[in-house]
């Protein structure tokens, strides 16, 4: 598998997906979104793949959109026109062509595994909206973020008016967006858009740690029900629905092989060693989520 | 348009509405219910707003439902026997009379605008659970909170029991509701329900520079798109609906005026002039939120 | 009523529950799920009862499902063989039987008096999210909490894929969930799964001192009605279904006896004496929260 404006790696059960155009600050186009939405999906696949980090090469994570072609550049990117040529897989929902930014950011939302984002300098605009359906960001003390859509004179986009007043809350999502400041890793910080803020050089090696404490520890059949059961269900109206899907998924796993492993392991006081496949189908009681509605051509 | 019980002025951009019954420290009639509701729709359809901020005149910013009446205060005020006589536009919903702190907050929901709150002292009952929809709330170090609805035989009202656990989250919004506990700005602070305390002399100042640094630097058009955007996808069970909505805005969008600038302003460092007009509709894709259900009589 | 794995006691209003294995660290069985569906109805019924608080005999609260019957205790949890023997009342959803953790917890979210959680330990796996549809989490300074399902190969229960995310935001709730991490008090803090850390021996006075606070100052069937209100507004798309249920309520409550008292005892600055009795019922447009579906069978 090839990409030409990311970095993809596979180590010892970790994937990290690298946004790889230093040179630009990593400028989001059509093709980074497409090539975002071909890594979520194939490390979704790779059973050798546990947990996936994202960062940016360089000294940004993602400037925003690429704005080279002029004034033009933001419109251009919504009307399909791409400042870089080629389109790939755009489609249509509700008949209007659909924003790059979901096309990159919903198969995030997708994936079945954890996904930590290391941020590891400015991340604006869709570099910051991307961010949102990855589980957990960590942030270099340079990072900085910025909703800049209306100051731009659009909407956010990435499906982040869904993700944004889950992640920070309702009244920190309206502040951000309605000013399109642009704020440090503190600011991120207290207002709980990343869960921590480390030295630039510690960056990696601790979203690496907590992709490893991952990795190392869990069921990996077991966190893939687990991260689209607690997703699935901010959209659920009763715990029931929870209760529903949990009996379910219990009777299913407590059949499986990991049950046995990971309660061994546990009483013998050793790391367990799980080796449940994940395959193709979800998890009983545990649909894939989020499912596209079917108006949605690729 | 004249107000008997606020102040509605608009400065550059910015209407302030101020609850004005200083000597009864601002307690909430159903006179007050009504001129706020006609204020939120007049600022609603200025195009000359781009923000509102909201206070209260004197020491207070409103102490309550005006208990004047005697012990039946409360009662009367459901029941729609008005203190201060007169009840207009009182309506009904699902065959009840409607409560008096729904009729002046949701209307602040509804606003396209974004709503900055300056509470520059005791807010209290329908003092605090109207602040609820509006959009970031700025304390007062002499501000006071209770939702003291318990300690006087009701529930909450104004809808807050919608708005309070979406903006400070289930278990601090059921331990205020449930003890009925008066709190100072601090605690305010730390539960979330504002997002800054600053000493009372900053208050307005502190108020009107965020909706400067709002109206200055943004798309009208587009955050009123991203307003009603946010809070209505707080209701939506999926991201796909805000993917759908979001393409469908930005196709509009993109095919505006504000964008042209947006970008060229960016480009060229300089202040943007947005023109866009707001008008009466809505942005494509971005229905008015929320509308009323259609058994409520006006 | 006799329990054989808990203790119920009332005392001036408030019932207080514990956990009740200290010899196995309160260690979860079907046994003591199907008590505590029992204790907490009993609670609900009694109109001597005003506030729960939940609690651990000896030095933990709960230390999770006991594995005591070797490996296979947790399939055999799930599967319906109980490690202690009894199986009462675990009936079916779905076609699956039900998952023990919700036949424990579901009957707190139903309850309609808040509960206070006293954590005097640790709190792992079912001893955490049982934790979570109570209000108020309160936790010694040794407690320690872990969503450890994953370690075993398994996904959380107990509907917390409902509650969690709703507690403590969707980021912390993955983090905690794919990493099965058993963390400190202070994490739960930060996180937000706690409000309050104090030293042990304060732990119960703290919880007790709360309960207090409610029980003392406020309308038994408002508060009733408010925590539904609170709790079944999270599931609901607009505030209008807000407006709509707080409307009905309001012209109930104002019609019955508390109101009155409520406000006589405001404006006389003495404590209030309520007396409308909660009763079986719902108060109106209040509806039981949440009610199963009708498929579950006991």
């Amino acid at each position: 598998m090839t990409f030409e404006q990311l970095r993809y790696d596979v180590d010892d059960g970790v994937a990290t997906i690298t946004l790889h155009r230093p040179e630009r600050l990593n400028a989001f186009t059509p093709v980074m979104a497409a090539e975002l939405g071909r890594a979520a999906a194939a490390a979704d696949a790779d059973e050798a793949v546990r947990v996936v980090v994202v960062t940016g090469a360089g000294r940004a994570f993602c400037a925003g959109a690429d704005l080279a072609a002029g004034p033009g550049g933001l419109g251009d990117r919504s009307r399909g026109a791409a400042p870089d040529g080629g389109e790939p897989g755009r489609g249509s929902i509700d008949g209007v062509p659909r924003d790059w930014g979901g096309i990159a950011s919903l198969p995030f939302a997708a994936l079945r595994k954890p996904v930590v984002a290391a941020v590891n300098g400015p991340a604006v605009g869709i570099g910051a909206t991307m961010l949102l359906p990855m589980d957990v960001r960590i942030a270099a003390e340079s990072a900085r973020f910025g909703f800049v859509f209306a100051r731009r004179g659009i909407t956010p986009e990435a499906a982040s008016s869904w993700f944004l007043p889950r992640v920070v809350g309702i009244s920190q999502a309206v502040e951000w967006v309605a000013t399109g400041r642009v704020f440090d890793a503190a600011e991120a910080l207290r207002g709980r858009l990343v869960s921590r803020v480390v030295p630039d050089a510690e960056l990696l090696p601790a979203a690496h740690a907590l992709a490893r404490e991952i990795a190392d520890n869990t069921s990996g059949v077991a966190v893939a029900a687990a991260r689209q059961l607690l997703w699935s269900m901010l959209g659920a109206a009763s715990p029931w629905d929870a209760h529903r899907a949990e009996s379910r998924a219990l009777a299913e796993l407590t059949a499986g092989p990991d049950v046995e492993e990971g309660v061994a392991a546990f009483l013998a006081k050793r790391p367990p060693e799980f080796r449940a496949p994940l395959g193709e189908g979800a998890v009983a009681g545990v649909p894939r989520w989020p499912l596209p509605p079917d108006d949605v051509t690729p």
